[in-house]
């Protein structure tokens, strides 16, 4: 029996999803489900907004078996939410209505699965519960395709879109190489982050050295020179009959100009917001006037389950888990983190630091796992990322398709008589 | 012991690659290798070039593992070539370059993996080989991932890039489902298929009907309409929230005019060759101003071995096979088929057909395989794809990334006097 004295707990996802943020969702509802010191389990529809609209998701009324499957389920089952809460100054009223709520269905537990932003909105809340005499214990469940999270060796939800990226390059690298020599010459990859070049890097893992593919990668750490960048296709096309390029969206110019505003117009003169991808095919194309085919993952990249990181899989559970197992023990205000004990064999162990230190920082690729000619990963690059994209962690099919789970989503009765709008 | 009166044999990968076409490889030189009615087994570097040049790559010096590691590797292992042999009145000469070739090398037997301008060749080159006076028992094996190939229930290469297809449209429709409140409400995917909309069919799996992901689908087949496309994308983002699109590069104007040739121009007034998932997003964006994404799979489709179907994975080899054991029975200038007995439970036969029957010619979709508001696949056509679909066959993997073999490609020596210029 549990106690009444025990506190109910909510968790939402945030931000953009990934092929392993219900893994952790997983973690934290098994996890949540069975503590003796938890009392209901909720989800916010829509993330945080489900909590500030009083649209709350009663997870003990899904059954285990939907439950487990989110394990291998991707992209965000209960909704996610691009919104991100001002600051306490600017918009007071959004944190007092979230306390509002966690306080009207006995909300003690707050886990939000996300990135550095969601991090921060979780240090707040805790902040803010306290100032209003409603203490909340507050946990982030670290999560982004981006690996930008500091002070974890990794972030749930790269490894596998490492992957897919390293698995996707070798394949069409393997494409266009049986091809070369009476079609296209050169191939084009974009792939995600804006900010920071992990995802680009995953590319590396393809080829073991600047004559296997990708023979290019274009990262954002990495001013772009375009002449510099000409001659090496050039040369490639000459040494290997062909050049693979993945370039990620967030490349750059010298003086921070995105390759991907190309100052393109379409027949009405409008922008043309293009990929990057097809800016840098273009640009071959003038040069050199190769035959070309450029590709542009976009969303499949961090939505496929189907190729996920085995060790990814596992690690969003862990910290899911975690999460809610250190929230019990009255730990506040922090995230579990991913220890790397060793590289071979790989070794992790869970961790925490305070969300403090983890709000709004960014873990950009560091300069020792570039390439001296800049397009390439290093050794040390590889042996960090490797042990990331370890393992297969299959679906289960049905009809040749991965039978993927769907939430019921059932509705908690609303309290409260007010209503917020976003 | 071989009887010395036996003849050798020739395989050649032809035009563009696919998951499977190795798997038809494997099956021929399998087969071949284990026929007491062939002598040596060649392969072509670069398809049809390899036997012009005569660069021929010895089979029997490859391991058997390689070869039986084929079966799980994508793209042309021997290299494949977009090099249509001109009709016999215009380019004699390369014909008999062939049968030179042939005939130095005691090659009695031409197997010639390809579509249907392959399979014209094929057709011509055991006509000159009579003609010549050095008959040659020559048998095309079935590949092209547009399902286009007549007389044969589907073709080898197509299963695959339509699970690449669907399984990626179900995960992106997830990624944009539950983003879609706060952040991308039309997401737009661009598939192969220029003149027949089977892969972009291939996407109606995703789901169920209407309602369902993919809630568009662009065929080739249907003259696209901007005004009632537009008014179909609100619709759906009115009443699902979101919309997700598949679009065939194939689809055009009721005058045949393709979307992709949007008059779009670059900075220096160049034409843009756009792909027409961007020109679809725009067009929805200048309408509605919805946010979007959108993803170009481009060469990743057709080359994901990683998500290869079983079902094709099997009748790639078994075509091969087939291909062999029909030439060595004698039987010349036909195509192995994929007969099907019934869909519920898929079963399925090779059969044969005449190589004049083939060449050349275009299985289109069929019209009551599309929806009657031209947007969606029909529970006919959901019929006939599912089965070929089936199953998984995953290759093995190493250190994260699958374990693609690479063949040694060992140059038989050359015995002609004369080089030809390609």
């Amino acid at each position: 029996m549990k106690k009444t004295a025990s506190k109910s707990a909510f968790y939402a996802q945030s931000g953009g999803v990934s092929a392993v943020i219900n893994a952790s969702a997983c973690g934290v509802i098994e996890t949540a489900l069975r503590s003796k010191r938890i009392d209901k389990v909720y989800a916010g529809r829509d993330g945080i907004i489900g909590a500030l609209t009083e649209d709350l998701i009663d997870c003990g009324r899904e059954s285990a078996a939907t439950i487990r499957g989110l394990r291998h389920t991707p992209a965000g089952a209960f909704g996610s939410a691009r919104f991100k809460l001002k600051g306490l100054d600017q918009n007071r009223a959004e944190y007092e209505r979230l306390i509002e709520v966690f306080r009207a269905h006995n909300i003690g537990y707050f886990f939000y699965n996300g990135g550095n932003d969601s991090m921060d909105t979780a240090h707040k809340v805790s902040q803010i519960g306290e100032s209003l005499g409603y203490p909340m214990t507050c946990v982030g469940v670290p999560k982004t395709v981006d690996n930008d999270l500091p002070h974890t060796d990794c972030c749930p939800g790269f490894g596998s879109v490492a992957k897919y990226v390293a698995v996707s390059t070798r394949e069409a690298s393997m494409d266009v190489a049986s091809m070369a020599r009476t079609s296209t010459k050169v191939f084009v990859m974009e792939v995600m982050g804006r900010h920071a070049g992990w995802i680009a890097a995953a590319a590396g893992l393809a080829g073991r050295g600047a004559d296997e593919t990708p023979h290019v990668i274009l990262f954002p750490e990495v001013p772009f020179e375009r002449q510099r960048f000409l001659e090496r296709v050039r040369q490639c096309v000459t040494d290997f009959g062909y050049c693979v390029i993945v370039v990620s969206e967030g490349a750059a110019y010298a003086d921070g100009k995105f390759l991907a505003d190309a100052g393109t117009r379409d027949a009405f003169g409008h922008t043309q917001l293009g990929g990057v991808g097809p800016v840098v095919a273009n640009m071959v194309r003038e040069a050199h006037g190769y035959k070309y085919h450029w590709a542009v993952a976009d969303y499949l990249q961090r939505s496929a389950r189907h190729i996920a990181s085995k060790v990814d899989a596992e690690q969003a559970y862990a910290v899911g888990r975690a999460a809610v197992e250190l929230a019990v023990k009255g730990v506040n205000a922090v995230m579990p983190t991913i220890v790397r004990k060793s590289s071979k064999p790989y070794r992790w162990v869970i961790g925490h630091i305070p969300l403090a230190e983890v709000a709004n920082k960014e873990k950009k690729l560091p300069a020792d796992y570039i390439r001296e000619d800049g397009f390439g990963i290093t050794a040390a690059c590889r042996r960090y990322l490797e042990p990331l994209i370890a393992g297969e962690a299959y679906p289960p099919y049905r009809n040749g398709l991965p039978d993927y789970v769907r939430i019921k989503g059932v509705a908690v009765r609303r309290k409260l008589k007010t209503d917020f709008k976003i």
